[in-house]
């Protein structure tokens, strides 16, 4: 059995992978837990804490090396094998994420888009072509789906990522602005929140302006 | 001087503002914490430590006054004034951001957008106009812009998220797939990785994968 990790490391491995790639890239082979952490923001006890999670990975008095804790990442991280993924809702949104190409470098392959909307029918980004929703059913049935991209208004979310569970997908990228309710509680669900991030966003100003404000009366 | 408030907590704020509006509109009045927290999948001690962050808000015996916890938490996240946003990328996803009604609900209004590609230029996305890049320092003299959205190449990414800041724009909303080198440390950035989230997503799926297998192995 493994062991539970907590969300707050998971959500730290893929920023430990995108800047070990670009060390990659920059000819770097070898690099101490203190300048991966200088770089990144993170201190050196936090990146050693949440690799060894993992098993460890560095060697003391070395570091680590960077091409073998990149490929290492990647499996924790599943990028070994190809992930098919179908788009729910061929709007803009929808034909942003099929128009990105950078997933395909990890594995991630976008097979499909769906839309109920006749005009898109038969058209294709970036040569992926938009079915209509109706003919889900069929394609999933000739065709594996590892993943389905939700981006349709969150009025129609639940319905239709129940019926994609009920089609034995098992795992939903969410982008409609709901936390869905799906019957199957198994369903891995991982949900991009565009409004929770603008708050976030928006937090931090209100907290900048406070503390100016607080900084002025401190004056007066 | 505000206490430091952790991004997990942060993090947790704008769902918890979310719920609340989706129970206002339910017609809810009152609720207490553990309701709360079986809805929100939270545990209701971890709701109380959270709001006790920014004091409290509860009753003993009462719970929570909904409208009101939801306005309160409203200024915490500073929703309560407005925020102008230009988006930087008038491709598929500055087209969706733009399109996307529901930040306007929140105080968040898109302005312009821009971008480098002539065929855009002038045409308009929900009645905001798509300005030429070169057009944008003209802009921001005359115009108060709160956040500007990167919806745009990485390469391009902290040249032009530099040059934003040199023109006095203070927070950034950062979907290119880079963590932003400002030259300024004060400037607000919130990004959202696609890739990392879809990575998260996939480790999930690896981690049934392990699991099941580790089950099938220890039945052989």
């Amino acid at each position: 059995m493994e062991k539970e990790i907590s969300q707050a490391v998971i959500r730290r491995m893929p920023r430990y992978y995108r800047y070990l790639g670009e060390l990659i890239d920059a000819g770097v082979e070898r690099i101490s837990s203190s300048d991966l952490s200088s770089r990144m923001n993170v201190t050196a006890s936090q990146i050693r804490q949440d690799l060894n999670n993992f098993g460890g990975f560095g060697q003391q008095g070395y570091g680590y090396n960077v091409k073998h804790l990149y490929e290492e990442i990647g499996k924790i991280l599943g990028l070994g094998e190809q992930h098919a993924i179908i788009i729910i809702g061929a709007g803009n949104l929808g034909q942003a994420l099929a128009n990105y190409t950078d997933f395909g470098k990890f594995g991630f392959v976008i097979t499909a888009l769906f839309d109920v909307n006749p005009d898109l029918k038969g058209k294709k980004v970036r040569g992926i072509e938009i079915h209509m929703l109706e003919e889900l059913d069929a394609f999933t049935k000739h065709h594996k789906v590892d993943i389905a991209a939700l981006t349709l208004p969150k009025s129609k979310a639940d319905t239709i990522a129940n019926h994609l569970v009920e089609l034995g997908i098992s795992a939903i990228w969410n982008f409609a602005h709901v936390d869905l309710d799906l019957a199957d509680k198994n369903v891995i669900v991982e949900s991009v929140h565009l409004s929770d991030s603008l708050m976030q966003l928006s937090y931090n100003i209100a907290k900048d302006k406070r503390a100016l404000h607080g900084w002025k009366s401190s004056l007066s």
